[in-house]
């Protein structure tokens, strides 16, 4: 195996994933468990966690810097991080690090204050990531990540100029679980995809009228059968990524790239096409390398 | 006491309420029970919920009609009664009524097929009752019930053109107890209200960006204490009734009339001042007045 240059941690609310970074930031391991940042409390938890995920790699390497993203330097996290106000570069990210010990740093977040605060823990380094695997995005791009709170990201020059989140996922869960609407569903995970279903949710949230208003569809649909009751999840589901869509299109149509879970990333690649949208640029978890070109800014390395 | 006339029963799906009416639908005796057509199974339950509740006034006057609406006519509820399309007035309900045995009938719902479908039980009796009341209201109104589902109903020439139901109430219950945002709230019901939060929200929702979008601010006002936690229900209030009455103030400006729980239509009248709407007619529950209306229509008195 190459010698190892670095381990990158990608520490959010519900898993902690690790890296061994090699040269060039090339992924030599990876590691993960379930001991996401939301799950510990105090720091002997942390290190513990820490410890048994990566401890072997520590001490085979006891030089080994370790840098770290995401929710593990929230408030309710290890420690907080500061929040670095948008327009902000790697640069900027890298000069306000927080310092946990000599070998372990954490990225800090990204706030935006252009009308209400609006902020992210971890996004901010899969797009550090993103364009240093795709300097062509840097000039002038949309980074789109989908999730539970997904993140819209405008990108110039760059630096992000701004974003936005959507409770997209979070909303969506909420409501196929404890609505009324969950009542019409089978139960959950047991129903086969419907694209059908899904691009009509799309259609409907190009059309006027608002969320809370169009939601209500979801139980009509099915009371009259005009949609099964499996397929209403899949509507659901395009309906609310329509509506995120629909919201953050407004603005001027840029180059568009989708980073994240390949299966949801596929999913809003199809909402935007039905919104007449080029195809976007799809990229996996760039954590990694965003942890990888951080360090390298941070003089880690 | 004057001779009754009607029993007229609202019986929705958390509660029932059974009004005795006199002439000209004088509200003689009220009762309610926590007998929701929801919390029901079978005839004989809704048969024993009935007795429970008015077997007396039944049994002093044998002869007396009932008269129904609400969830009680509802798939899930005692027995299925029509929708009726809209356009639909007073007569076009009474002609589609559904007779359960000789003195017993359950009013249809309302269904406005559009654009998708949307259904409505229980409201079309109170937007008769509001009509019968204030006939200046006949000619060409937006009647507006708030609630779990809000409804926004359009009546000219006396008929319900087409309305439009929000799951607002419903949003809210779900955002406050079971959301992220519910986190850095106090506990339910031990905040003290906040107007001033209030309409921060509402005037958040009249700014451009998506309702999935803003409800995030609730959690970053609170992360970076630009508002209190214990102002934080109000916000989210705020923003999902500015919401709902953004998406629907785009069509014509008509007159307005809040109909339903005096403390929830003076939210909505607050919220549609900062909307720059003129002061809404405010009623309290119609249904009594729309069931005397229906039975009047339906010959059963």
């Amino acid at each position: 195996m190459a010698d190892p240059r670095l381990i990158a941690l990608d520490w959010g609310s519900t898993r902690l994933r690790a890296f061994l970074l090699g040269d060039g930031g090339e992924v030599l391991l990876t590691r993960q468990s379930d001991a996401g940042a939301s799950t510990l409390s105090g720091t002997a938890a942390f290190e513990q966690a820490l410890a048994v995920l990566v401890g072997d790699w520590r001490t085979e390497q006891p030089a080994l810097p370790l840098l770290a993203c995401g929710m593990v330097g929230s408030q309710h996290g290890w420690r907080e991080a500061p929040y670095v106000a948008c327009p902000a570069d790697a640069a900027a990210l890298a000069a306000r690090s927080l310092q946990m010990h000599e070998l372990l740093h954490f990225v800090p977040g990204l706030v935006d204050n252009a009308a209400r605060p609006d902020v992210m823990r971890g996004e901010e380094t899969q797009i550090v990531g993103a364009l240093a695997r795709h300097p062509e995005l840097t000039a002038d791009a949309c980074l789109v990540l989908p999730g539970t709170h997904s993140k819209w990201a405008r990108v110039r020059d760059g630096r992000v100029t701004g974003f936005a989140t959507h409770m997209t996922g979070e909303l969506f869960a909420l409501l196929r679980q404890h609505s009324v609407l969950a009542r019409l569903m089978p139960a959950d995970g047991s129903s086969p995809a419907s694209p059908e279903a899904f691009l009509k949710g799309v259609d409907a949230a190009r059309e006027e009228g608002g969320l809370a208003h169009q939601l209500f569809a979801v139980r009509t649909l099915g009371l009259f059968k005009q949609l099964a009751s499996e397929q209403l999840p899949d509507y659901l589901s395009g309906l609310l990524i329509g509506h995120e869509i629909a919201s953050e299109l407004k603005g001027a149509t840029q180059q568009l790239a989708l980073i994240g879970d390949p299966a949801l990333c596929a999913r809003y690649a199809q909402a935007l096409a039905r919104f007449g949208q080029p195809e976007p640029l799809l990229l996996d978890n760039t954590a990694p390398a965003g942890l990888w070109r951080l360090a390298q800014t941070m003089k880690l390395l």
